[in-house]
């Protein structure tokens, strides 16, 4: 099944609002089946509509419109579909009610325009939207499919997933492409591509697929076949001979570091704190965002002063003013001191300079100190990163995650680029 | 000047990545005045790049390619330009000495495809990328342009910004749009567009657009107009009334409502710090997402389990047993003792139900209850937000910095949805 989705905005062309959905639309697919082979953005216009979806449903079988579906009189792209589709709008009384007990579970006053939103093309099959009031909307012309959908990120997901897969299932001779991805931190692209030569030579020679695909701080590995049972074991074999090789590096087939690390933190009982200047709870943040956390994680300090730095984390005085914030004595320190006032068996510590101020010639901007305490000892490494605020935070936090997994997996932890 | 940005990238397509490149590239082309109106993702295959960049040149006048100018064999952009533009490559001196010198710099072996990022298509102007090996090319076409550009952001950045745009502003008349937009946090679109009824309708009657764009806890309200100086004052004059009418939810014309807050907090030389149990630093961090909150910002306590609060946070036990961590009770004790022990002049303090678990009757998911301690008092609020975790603690955090920015006004902060 080949799909094409066309999102609606003006708000993502001039860069205000970054279309999640697309990406989300096309993890989905993938898993079920199909192929995005086209994610266009348009204008809201009803002349840009028009052109795209008659041009898209040239090119292939389904196609996923988003956005311009809401209350407002900026969203017009209800009114368009009725004129491309040559149809008309009606109140379907079903939705009415449906919108009506929405507002009224929330306690919340219904406007005029929300009765709009029943509104609904003869014609068209309705999906009934649990998550809000604008229903999506399927169309049909030549054995091909249009679905409208809102572009408000969990009601397109509500209504894709448990109203529009399980259509498209009865519909659509799903395609076959299989892939599997492994995740790697703390090494480079060209380093991986280097380390596992061989390896991508047989992997090419067997007419698989593979691409590196960089983020800050992490780089994917994808394989890619056709789906076939042979095809699936290679790129298992292949895949594992990579995470065999490089383990300090590989640290799973899904994205995630903090819920693998929590995942053996959970498996060996082991609890976790952190203590963080530059990164500022960031890397706690990121601890929770796996829904479970409070099974291991416990709480942080968050010490982005030197006199905090002493006040809450007994950092010396001295150490301070002798090698200052961001060096190995006082990393260190607030690891060890932040594991026994956080009651936990594990802490890890940040301290560096995100920039883009506060560089030096000794400590350039991109230095980070990292540090991670257990029972027996304290780890430190010192890294230098790059310019940018955003990218050291983050890379920090992914590396810190991964000095703990390696520690946890008893994994020699090498430090790389 | 019309412009289409084509990224290239099956990534994209099956949802690893997301195309924020796009949104970037969208935003800055807003702002030097030429306007996207087309942004495609297509896969990483000969024949889909060039369908979809001999359809570009059809249609736009400036075609910006992102993506496939990576060292490893998966990238395969160069090779197909030439093939697009009739020209072969050639290693070009003055990049294979830049591309050395990146290496040599940052103390890294250079490997042989590290070479190959030095052959250029003939013809072609060569951008050179200060930020890493690959280096942009701009092609011609009857007076068309095409630029290619590597996916990494950063590098795109740079090229884009510092090589692209001075060719571009020499060349190109630029076109005349313009749009300002405001930030509203704490209500939603709906009922934003219920409070200011009158004035969308005289802003429409004027011909200018109005959009309502919103995301988890912001609401943005854009107008556009043609660029006169007309259509300024008037758009101008629209902005300032509905910010006036909606002090304790509209905070400014520009995304970063920590930034906001943290200028208040400058000017009014306070400081701040944070005591947060289900955001566990998401606060903390989005804080010093701006450089320099160094100046206002100290330190926070992320206290997950009722242990810490206890031990760091002094939370009295039988509070915690009566009336359980997410209650008014605890979340001001955490805000007015977090306050003394960081030694700051607010603190805010979040204790809620991020979900998807942990939810009950009385305290379903999606409760959190904000306070924030001052000097004299300390204010407290219930929000009962949603079912996605995500979304509450983002949701939570924004809310949490309006509080504090209405505090600093002087606002009456109200509470809405």
């Amino acid at each position: 099944m080949r799909v094409e989705v066309i999102a609606i905005g003006d708000e993502l062309l001039i860069g205000q609002t970054i279309n999640t959905n697309a990406s989300w639309i096309g993890s989905v697919m993938a898993e079920a089946g199909g192929t995005v082979q086209y994610a266009t953005v348009i204008q809201d216009k009803e002349d840009a509509i028009l052109y795209a979806i008659e041009h898209a449903l040239s090119r292939v079988d389904l196609v996923i419109v988003t956005g311009g579906l809401g209350p407002t009189k900026d969203d017009i792209t209800k009114h368009t579909l009725c004129k491309f589709f040559d149809t008309s709008l009606e109140i379907n009384e079903e939705i009415l009610t449906h919108v009506r007990s929405f507002f009224a579970k929330r306690g919340r006053e219904m406007l005029d325009v929300n009765i709009q939103q029943a509104a609904m093309p003869m014609g068209a099959r309705i999906l009934k939207n649990n998550q809000g009031t604008a229903s999506g909307m399927l169309f049909e012309r030549d054995g091909k499919l249009l679905v409208s959908l809102p572009g408000v990120p969990y009601e397109m997901k509500h209504l894709l997933r448990d109203r529009l897969l399980p259509i498209l299932e009865e519909r659509f001779e799903m395609e076959s492409i299989y892939h599997q991805t492994i995740y790697a931190q703390g090494i480079g692209e060209s380093y991986l591509a280097e380390r596992i030569k061989d390896i991508e030579d047989e992997v090419r020679g067997e007419g698989i697929g593979l691409a590196y695909l960089p983020s800050p701080g992490i780089v994917r590995l994808r394989l890619t076949s056709e789906r076939t049972e042979h095809n699936k074991k290679r790129i298992d074999h292949f895949l594992t001979q990579i995470s065999d090789r490089l383990p300090m590096y590989v640290f799973g087939r899904e994205a995630g570091l903090a819920k693998v690390v929590g995942e053996l933190l959970k498996g060996k009982q082991k609890t976790l704190g952190t203590a963080e200047s530059c990164t500022a709870g960031s890397l706690s943040s990121e601890i929770v965002k796996v829904s479970g956390a409070s099974e291991f994680f416990y709480g942080s300090f968050v010490t982005y002063t030197n006199k905090l730095k002493q006040h809450l984390l007994d950092v010396r005085e001295e150490d301070l003013k002798a090698v200052g914030a961001v060096s190995e004595e006082v990393v260190k320190q607030m690891a060890a001191n932040g594991r026994v006032k956080l009651g936990v068996d594990y802490c890890l510590a940040l301290s560096g300079i995100a920039g883009p101020n506060g560089g030096s010639i000794e400590k350039p901007v991109g230095t980070i100190w990292i540090a991670l305490a257990s029972k027996d000892k304290v780890i430190t490494k010192q890294f230098l990163f790059g310019d940018q605020r955003d990218r050291n935070i983050r890379v920090s936090v992914l590396t810190a995650l991964n000095m703990l997994r390696c520690e946890l997996l008893e994994i020699n932890y090498e430090k790389s680029v």
